[in-house]
């Protein structure tokens, strides 16, 4: 195994672990990829937490066991030196802002409520936050529309890891109850990151977890 | 006034502000501090909003006009170049990883829960949220424990921004209803904190708000 070589332990149809894929797709990386069924509790076993005290993926696992934990730094240190990450200091600020505001103000709203309709049962109390979920990651959706009013991209003045992490909730923020019809620039601007070399698409969700989110 | 000067919109009490203001005083970089009064609107006035259209606090303001948010991004700009934060691309990488660890497995508990018990009345109905928050901001104390099993800092082998944005809420996390005596690795790494050079504390809170933290 090359020392440069990179095994990620993720699940597939999280936005948070596709974002590593994307980036190591479209940077030509070669990669293994060790699927866990976090939603199933994979992620909370002696072994894993051994590996991640925090028990969540995506884990990024070097050749020589070293560990790195938290997709967005992940994307990062994959990106150092390529085009997906600034070089100038003002530029990169600017991504890691978009980056602080992806995890805090975006993905928990987002992403969490698209977990609720498609992995909790419809009778789970959870589904009491959706309307909460709902207005707050309405929120977030109007900050990236009206960035998008004077720029293309999230990560400076080209594609990057800003707009990969990003894209990971933003385009199946349908599946949590936003309407993304609404939102023309962010309709736009999803179009734009299809269109990226290298681009891969999130796997299709099970045909459990499809109809659930059908029927919420 | 300098091209280099920088003017920070933050409200005192806030740890994610004040972390801001920790890093310039150890840095022995002069700024201007405006406060703003986030817990009563003043991050949602027109003028606040077309600054930040995400409406919140810490804002670093450059002499230009120029302007960063999210409290983490700001702290690894001003600490580019600095001994707060590694040269390193996997140290770094090490470093971004307990910033996002922080902004979404630590603040949204821990800071959340000193907020409701400080800062809403006694019948608030987010009161009831606090439970949930106090176990998993547990779980996120328990990591930063483990953590210092085997480890000073969280900024790889020096004292550095990932300390900085941890030390901000752990700190005061008994405000939020936690116990820290039952962490003695938390508890002398928060003294080694306090103990590096050009430290400042946050300033107290408010009469009124000590007084609903001391009978929440």
């Amino acid at each position: 195994m090359s020392p440069d070589a990179v095994t990620v332990h993720g699940m597939s149809t999280s936005g948070n672990c596709h974002k590593v894929r994307l980036l190591l797709e479209q940077l030509g990386r070669p990669y293994q990829w060790v699927e866990v069924d976090s939603a199933n509790g994979a992620t909370r076993t002696p072994e894993y937490l051994a590996k991640n005290p925090n028990g969540k993926v995506p884990m990024l696992e070097r050749a020589d066991g070293r560990i790195l934990v938290e997709s967005n730094a992940i994307l990062c240190w994959l990106a150092e030196g390529t085009p997906f990450l600034p070089a100038d200091a003002w530029q990169r600020a600017q991504v890691l802002s978009w980056l602080f505001f992806e995890q805090y103000s975006h993905e928990p709203y987002i992403a969490v409520a698209r977990f609720i309709r498609g992995w909790t049962p419809p009778d789970s109390p959870r589904r009491a936050d959706l309307p909460r979920l709902v207005e707050r990651g309405g929120q977030a959706l109007a900050v990236m529309e009206k960035h998008l009013q004077s720029a293309d991209w999230f990560t400076g003045d080209a594609y990057g890891v800003a707009d990969i992490a990003l894209f990971a909730y933003t385009h199946c923020a349908g599946d949590g109850g936003f309407e993304l019809r609404k939102l023309p620039r962010i309709t736009d601007w999803l179009a734009r990151v299809r269109a990226t070399p290298g681009f891969i698409p999130m796997p299709a969700v099970s045909d459990e977890v499809a109809a659930r989110l059908a029927t919420s």
